[in-house]
């Protein structure tokens, strides 16, 4: 399993001034949220982060320690705005939301975001949202209850639906909250909207267990660490609960196959594992060129079987998923069935679909498995599925 | 010639209220810089940006065009703050600071930032700073003056230099501002600062010159460009400008060569060329595992000779550079002299260059060059030269 986790090292709030260097700092040494949140809240926060790094400043006597908690600076309390990441709690104070705005190095040749940058913004999100809890005992996320049991967060499965891909220099909101998954896990939601619209551009939801870290075996959620977290659970759905369709195991039939990937040492996060977004594009790189030129990825699954390392060789195995395309050819069939009941001509439908048999149009799926060569054996790392619907003559920039 | 360049897409800053859909929103809908920037600054640059908006939306017929527009938002007057990337305008208005956050994805496996996350920073900050000057005629960057002569700006040479890295979650302040560079370029300089500490964490700066669109000459800067551009020069320095030691061109009998490296789908910029951080990191994997243990960089020269497009297959050569060791060597050397001229003992000397001739302490050079491996001849993409420093024992999570 992959720990997309809740590594959480975290910076100083410090208001105090030190401007001698530029008299201009102090107009950026303030920034408030206006709206209902009031000054006195604000104020409160200031001053509990203020006293959290006095606190922490005292207790260390080497000069290095103190120096790197002064730059981490996690609060002990619950905080309802953070200025810095312009985020907010939102849900009675038990969500979070942040405004992001879609940088330059963020996009893809056609100028939206990319997959990758997405997946970034959930995990930078979450990670966020941890943070303004108060709930962490260390910079790595876990709870109190967690580090007394040598206890971490892993995600077993992430699920994203992209209805439109933001562009470059476009400003988003992105709201997440986590709710209950059975007795010993946990989900994690998101929703990505456009701030100048209000629409809904993506979702995302992920289930999370707890692993102990000495045994890296999965665990029971202790009760201490339920009762830290369950006031924290909303019921609140970004993409409904269905019974997710098995996604098959790939073998060596798989149409396309990348070997011999070897994780580069950029490719590796905080815990010296391969990081999920390194996943996904090996994924992805096996998919047909003339397939990405043309379509775009409106929906990912991914399931965690094991972490890999820095060490493991990997293949990315690949397969179009033939079930899908007639499933969706007999759900357009089915659509053009009830147009005609409702008066709406064939031609129409076959306007829309592209095609009588609507193959043109309906969405591709491909399945897809990233396993480590073992000498005897292979281990799955994570299977996944993905839904490419073609893009729009409108898509921003496509015809650039 | 890298493009690592003027393009600049922006995104709508719109301050009406579409708040409908939940409550919370209004919360993050008007985050205002408080300091001496005054309440009618503020509302200025609002009304300038609607003003902006309503023109842009009343010229477009075309239903997709309008939206574009209204995603993107090219500010046609100067503004002095930009509130969704917490942005002002120093040096007298013709400076930019932007504050930025360390992003967990930005960090490698040691939690502090790449290089890589760097020069990305370092890219947006330029492009949010031209952003901010209302000279922008199209989203891509160009000047009225350029657009009309099919110009655009090419990066020739860039330099960073990193005193210290930065942490997981740290706030970092940006500045950057543009400088005159003979009668043909610009210069662009960046400051990085913690946001906490004032304290310098690193320098660069860059060459900028003009090549035609469509000829991808270099071109010089017509009269009516420069008079666009020159208000917004300032003197001030990042580092200085030495007269920049040469950078020898690479052979193959370079000690270290990674060949047939083919640029990905993922790693293209907007411009469909291979991004400047792609090319970092072909360089930087050539360079031995142990010392990228061991050591971390604290200086790159790039100077960029062709743009490597997407079918190009790239070939990395990286050397040490022995006269650098040598002249560092000398120069601990002299400072021992020196220390013991000053009553300094040599054994100090020797504990503190860890050696008798210093040579574990000096900080390694290496040459690079990323070439494209043509069937004739090769094409030079990029000369480099980094400079390493051994990691301190309290550099922050060495040890974990």
């Amino acid at each position: 399993m992959a720990t997309f986790s809740y590594l959480a090292y975290f910076p100083v709030r410090c208001s105090s001034n030190r401007d001698s260097y530029d008299p201009n700092k102090q107009k950026l040494n303030n920034i408030k949220i206006n709206g209902t949140s009031t000054k006195s809240t604000t104020k409160q926060v200031e001053a509990g982060v203020t006293t959290t790094f006095t606190a922490v400043a005292s207790v260390t006597a080497n000069g290095y320690m103190t120096e790197q908690k002064v730059r981490q600076n996690i609060p002990t309390t619950k905080q309802s705005v953070d200025h810095f990441r312009q985020g907010i709690t939102i849900e009675g104070g038990v969500g979070y939301r942040q405004r992001v705005v879609v940088r330059s190095y963020e996009v893809g040749p056609d100028k939206t975001a990319t997959l990758e940058s997405i997946l970034n913004l959930l995990q930078e999100t979450a990670l966020n949202h941890v943070w303004m809890s108060g709930l962490l005992s260390d910079g790595f996320g876990a709870t109190h209850g967690m580090m007394k049991n040598d206890l971490i967060w892993v995600v077993s499965r992430m699920q994203v639906q992209i209805d439109q891909y933001a562009i470059w220099g476009e400003v988003l909101e992105i709201d997440t909250w986590v709710r209950a998954s059975g007795k010993n896990g946990m989900k994690r939601d998101w929703l990505i909207r456009s701030q100048a619209t209000g629409q809904v551009f993506a979702r995302a939801t992920s289930t999370w267990v707890m692993m102990n870290r000495k045994t890296r075996r999965l665990s029971k959620m202790p009760e201490e660490v339920r009762a830290e977290i369950a006031p924290w659970f909303i019921g609140k759905q970004a993409i409904a609960d269905d019974v997710p369709e098995k996604i098959v195991k790939l073998d060596n039939k798989a149409k396309y196959v990348n070997s011999d990937l070897k994780p580069k040492r950029s490719d590796l996060d905080m815990n010296h594992h391969v990081n999920n977004v390194k996943y996904v594009r090996w994924m992805l790189e096996t998919i047909p060129e003339h397939i990405l030129e043309s379509h775009q990825l409106s929906g990912i699954i991914l399931e965690y079987r094991r972490e890999c390392g820095s060490s493991d060789i990997v293949q990315s195995l690949c397969d179009p998923d033939e079930e899908g395309m007639l499933i969706e050819g007999l759900k357009q069939q089915e659509n053009r069935d009830m147009n005609l009941m409702n008066g709406f001509s064939l031609a129409a439908g076959i306007l829309e679909g592209g095609g009588f048999l609507g193959f043109e149009k309906q969405p591709l799926r491909y399945t897809h498995l990233l396993q480590i060569n073992g000498e005897t054996k292979n281990e799955e790392i994570v299977r996944g599925r993905t839904t490419w619907k073609k893009k729009s003559p409108t898509t921003p920039f496509s015809s650039m």
